[in-house]
């Protein structure tokens, strides 16, 4: 097999660490596995061994090449697997634009799975879906989405614009914008701007504004409950 | 005056790092600053020197200390405060049973914040509030916010146990504790457990449960989401 680097955006493989989500990619995605490395010391070996047989998936018993890759110290477990493309289909999604922060986009990919929303557009300048710190914090869930780049909204825009109402998350003075108080459609784009910016003014033009209600002695809520409490509520 | 050494738990300062923290410290309690430490490149050197002449603040313009304190780059202000301890009152708690990320107990303390929920109950083994980490990730909040320490949930049950519901953040089976469901009382203590581990089942015995719906396809939601969709519903 080819020798396995350290991750890169420039690479077209990536890295589950630890064996829960190393797991999650083997029952749920089993065809983009390239190998699975087993540390010596790790416990429940025979087990997982079993099951990559069952399932015919090409694994290692090799501590080394864990100590190597893995970016955090008592990782036992860890997968290769390729990089994958998916469209994102004609229902509800969450848009994320120009997001920055890995650990973020993998809690929203948790959080979207929870709530059972699973097309994901990514619009912009946003930070690397692949990166193992994403797929940590996505705790197995980005095989679970669907997600696609857009280089602009006027992508995303043209493509989807029909059939949906486009719920742009930004700062209203009319309280009928309300998260608590909007009607809540059936099918939806919830669309969310950079944790240190959120979305230019100028985003109005296409959909309507709707803010969660919170005291004046913040700033703003994090992004991730801001998208949380978001599909909370728009999935009740 | 004395020598202020990097951060360490022992000691009865901690630091806010970067402007907006900083500001939320000197408007908020500007009874707590030791000094602020000011870089020379910081570009409204001016604007926050007047704000300290003002409120008779010590501050020193040194970009020596930051760079020796700091733990990010790109810090221009830094706040040195005196740890505080705080008794919360008999009104709606947030209580976190041994939770060990300190930058989710900084975004659930400007969670809090955002839903106006600002007592905070830290039961047990709990990570530092006073760490950097905890006071970045809450932008500011901590200086909002009372909190205490009990070692045993006992501890507070004893004291709190009287008007009020105790809901408690645990699987349940029962459709009628669903979050959606379950009837919002006016005085409420919310109680979670540890990121990886949740409440032990024995807690039952304290209060109601009370369960996010949410896809089989998650073990869970990241603590941090429940908190605030747990504070966004009951503060409907």
């Amino acid at each position: 097999m080819e020798k396995i680097n350290k991750y890169s955006k420039k690479e077209d493989y990536s890295f589950t660490m630890g064996a829960f989500p190393t797991y999650e990619l083997i029952l749920k995605r089993p065809e983009l596995v390239k190998v699975i490395y087993i540390h010596d010391n790790y416990h429940e070996k025979e087990e997982l061994i079993s099951t990559l047989k069952e399932k015919n998936l090409a694994y290692e018993i090799n501590s080394k090449v864990i100590n190597r890759l893995a970016s955090k110290e008592n990782t036992y477990v860890m997968g290769v697997f390729e990089k994958f493309n998916n469209s994102i289909l004609e229902r509800s999604h969450v848009v994320l634009d120009d997001i920055s922060d890995m650990g973020n986009l993998g809690t929203i990919l948790r959080t979207m799975n929870a709530f059972g929303i699973r097309d994901l557009a990514l619009v912009g300048n946003v930070c690397d879906i692949f990166n193992p710190k994403t797929i940590r914090a996505s705790m197995g869930s980005i095989f679970d989405i669907r997600f696609e780049h857009f280089d602009t909204f006027d992508k995303y825009y043209d493509r989807f614009k029909e059939n949906r109402e486009i719920k742009l998350f930004m700062l209203s003075k009319n309280m009928e914008d309300s998260l608590r108080e909007t009607k809540k459609p059936d099918v939806f784009s919830l669309v969310f701007g950079n944790e240190g910016s959120g979305l230019p003014d100028y985003y109005e033009k296409y959909g309507t504004k709707v803010f969660i209600p919170q005291s004046d002695s913040v700033d703003s809520l994090n992004l991730t409950i801001a998208v949380g409490v978001g599909l909370y509520e728009f999935t009740r």
